[in-house]
């Protein structure tokens, strides 16, 4: 079993009060690039000297990365990092899919800055992510060729508004998660309405997938949507590892392939997203919730019963996987996962100096 | 236990008789991107729809990779990838040491063409690696964070003429290795004193490593020589995996640190270069010579026994923690390992549709 990590970056996620991935907004762009290398070495690892903080919300919610990497050390698998727009260089080994021509188009069709420091612009520019296509082929590529089966999973501060962004171009109503115990469900409407007038949006006019990811997405759902087509179009195993991101991702893959398609996400995600379940069905994806079984007696597993994070780094998939439900794990290692997550994190919090 | 396996090109390889790792010489500069590939998902794996062949020298003889990945599916270590200037791209996750602004003053310092292609150009340019001071820096960053203990490795073709270089120019007389059974000294010593004439440097002119790679080595080794000495400054352990290209490195390493160093190397080597052990002795490396007791029972080992290849992809390191001597290893796994080179060569075999 492989999880393949897709990690960029959004300037949507600057935008105040929309996502809670990072003890401080200026911190949030490093947060794909920290959580890369914890999956990867167990803690952020970087080149050039940047050392970058364990991300925690503002209220101390350590990062899923945590989790998913404490069921990496119970359960074994291996990783792969794509980077579809990182902000900030990472230590963790990552293909990466954009090209010296893309990061040039993006850099002339946007402003210089704005190209220099994220991947994908803000949902209120006409055109965030020019190069939506020619990520999504070069993802493709890469999926038909890496060995599964695959749990495709995300690490984007800001996604679940660029989903909810692509899902309303497209026409579908669904809702979409929140890293926030309470998610700023209106926020998010303006934006995602800011974001269609400024592309000359009505919502629900656009029929293809990426049009909707080019004008209204990230680079992160091209790259997911892409590799998941290029690996099931091959033949192989892909569960898709993630909350409303992932659920958007695979509303984008069923414009390209029937092939059976699943969803594994966390009870967090399950319990606070009604219709989730119904969207699953509608687009034929097989869902899998994953109860973690966390309990108070650590800070880390806490701050989740309390409703934060809730998903994301491929969490309520390798959950599942740790359950031996997905990705051909059959073992039951949930408990293991559980003690597990306080030696990562004392750890992580160790390297901090904290 | 980690293998760092630092993977680059030098335009040196396209001397005709340089090297053996390809087929044809055209083939040449893709061997390093498919041996990441090969070393990390046991086949070549690559974005773009770009397929590489399994690299095998014009006599059949596999690359090391099908050898160390043979170890990986016994030993089960983990692997980073350092992309120090591949000429094509690879399927395999990397971290990139070369940033924007360097890959431009390569151009700007070179031809256009030659560092599109390659990361290092020729050694008889007068300065091939004019990043090699970056490079190492960056490198020194990744190694001082990067968990250990670290087995660290190279897949250049053409790596051994610019060892040869940079000996030459610090005024050290060793002998280096070849990839062809039969070294094709005199061809490299020409091309290393065309070399030196074109840098302006008489032999043994220069005291600074660093100096030396930027005029007469290639990237592959101010990579390996950085993360080295990083890790080592940072208490991590380090075996350098490989011949005398390793062994270079270690010779740079020495200007830096006295930490305790090992390289650990294959019979293969160490029975072909009369004074590999005086050279490691020189430079207070510990020498650790592995014969993997391969037979003639399958073409992958048989091509080594009749002296190709050698070393490379980290497999001297590799084949030394499989027999429980080096990277905290402590069980003897040789015979598995033999066992599973015919495995992951016929799946390569089988993946090139030969």
């Amino acid at each position: 079993m492989r999880v393949v990590l897709v990690a960029g970056t959004t300037a949507t996620a600057e935008i105040e009060g929309i996502s809670a991935a990072g003890s401080t907004p200026a911190l949030i762009s490093h947060t794909p690039s920290a959580d890369s290398a914890i999956l990867v070495y167990g803690r952020p690892v970087a080149p050039l000297g940047i050392q970058h903080p364990t991300p925690v919300s503002p209220t101390g919610c350590p990062t899923p990365a945590v989790i998913s990497r404490a069921a990496r050390e119970v359960c074994g698998f291996d990783v792969t990092v794509v980077d579809a727009g990182l902000a900030t260089p990472t230590g963790a080994p990552t293909v990466d899919l954009r090209t010296q021509s893309d990061r040039r188009m993006n850099a002339e069709m946007r402003t210089e800055d704005a190209a220099a420091v994220y991947g994908g612009g803000d949902i209120r520019e006409p055109v965030p992510v020019p190069d939506a296509a020619e990520i999504f082929e070069r993802a493709r590529g890469l999926g038909g060729s890496i060995p599964g089966p695959l749990l495709v999973g995300e690490t984007i501060p800001g996604g679940t508004t660029t989903a909810l962004g692509v899902l309303r171009a497209l026409g579908h109503s669904f809702s979409v998660s929140s890293s926030f115990a309470d998610n700023p469900v209106s926020l998010k409407r303006r934006v995602v309405r800011e974001g269609l007038e400024a592309s000359g949006l009505a919502p629900g006019e656009l029929d293809d997938p990426l049009d909707a990811v080019q004008t209204m997405g990230d680079p992160v759902l091209a790259a997911s949507a892409g590799l998941t087509v290029g690996a099931i179009e091959a033949g192989t195993s892909v569960t898709l590892a993630g909350g409303t991101q992932m659920l958007t991702v695979g509303v984008l893959v069923r414009s390209f392939s029937d092939a059976p398609l699943s969803l594994a996400t966390t009870s967090f995600v399950a319990d606070s997203v009604s219709d989730l379940s119904d969207a699953a069905n509608a687009f034929d994806l097989d869902l899998t919730v994953t109860d973690p079984e966390f309990t108070d007696s650590h800070v880390a597993m806490e701050r989740y019963l309390a409703g934060e994070a809730k998903e994301g780094v491929a969490m309520g998939g390798v959950l599942a996987a740790a359950a031996g439900r997905v990705g051909g794990q059959t073992e039951q290692q949930l408990d293991a996962v559980r003690e597990r997550i306080a030696v990562v994190y004392d750890r992580l919090l160790e390297d901090d100096g904290s």
